[in-house]
């Protein structure tokens, strides 16, 4: 496909929308972090108004990748201005938050060792911080009572994996 | 806050563009459906070409809901149109795909009781069906050998967790 077949409709601070071929709608955006902290079978989580969806939803700590961090010092990060904690980060999983129309790409990770750190959250946002039992979260994503995102189910079905396979070694 | 501080910047066939109080980027898009699809302990994937993100994903059968639907009505459309089976449907859970700038939610079925049925793909899909053990499908997504989306990561960790009790319900 030539470049010129690619019209840009706008370039924005966060997304930008292109049209590909006249017809194929494509909005850019920044790759991003999740990050899933685990302390005695609660998952850490940050309440915050989502103005996208005009609501207050539950997820875990996450952000984007800022130019030249990787998506691990970026996690770091992240951790440590929302919720002034830090630990040793390990990938999850990695995919595409709805490549039917969007580029970005998220990155979980589980924080282990959790450790204080400093940390302010950037001054838009107004976050609340909160530790569930990932069962919880789980049933509350499902019916509706909690509003979650991509990367927050996914690191609460890890949650609930990790939980049982630390379970099933101590009976061992 | 008033209407008149939203400025609509594009709307488009699938996505809208709207910029709030000056500064608040947010994208607009129908909510869709995702469908886990297990049969002798294997997932169903398809494999695509997604234009967005420019490579071939593995994912699970996905598509946008259609006015007057209901997610369930459209989990079975595009089940039975991507890849000519129909289910019993269970919703297992739902999600923003991206509540920072998006307003996407997203919903995932589980499909039981498998049976042949009549569809046929959209003229803009080019899939390829293929069968594949969630726990391979989980490290091929980690690894970056398969690059995947929001539903299929929940799908495939809820198809791990699946094979799961089953086997422990043999075991007891």
């Amino acid at each position: 496909m030539s470049q010129d077949q690619t019209q840009t409709i706008y370039q924005g601070k966060i997304v930008s929308l292109e049209v590909q071929e006249g017809k194929w709608e494509v909005v850019r955006h920044a790759h991003a972090v999740a990050i899933l902290a685990l302390r005695n079978g609660k998952m850490l989580c940050v309440r915050q108004l989502r103005r996208a969806v005009g609501a207050h939803t539950l997820e875990v700590p996450a952000g984007l990748i800022d130019d030249g961090e990787t998506p691990e010092d970026a996690a770091n990060r992240e951790l440590s201005e929302e919720t002034n904690l830090q630990g040793d980060m390990t990938l999850l999983t990695r995919f595409y938050s709805s490549p039917g129309f969007c580029d970005e790409l998220l990155y979980v990770f589980l924080a282990e060792n959790l450790r204080d750190a400093p940390g302010t959250p950037d001054e838009d946002e107004d976050l609340t911080i909160e530790w569930h039992d990932p069962h919880d979260v789980l049933s509350a994503l499902r019916d509706g009572r909690e509003l979650g995102s991509a990367s927050t189910i996914a690191a609460t079905l890890f949650a609930v994996q990790h939980l049982q396979q630390s379970q099933e070694q101590r009976r061992a």
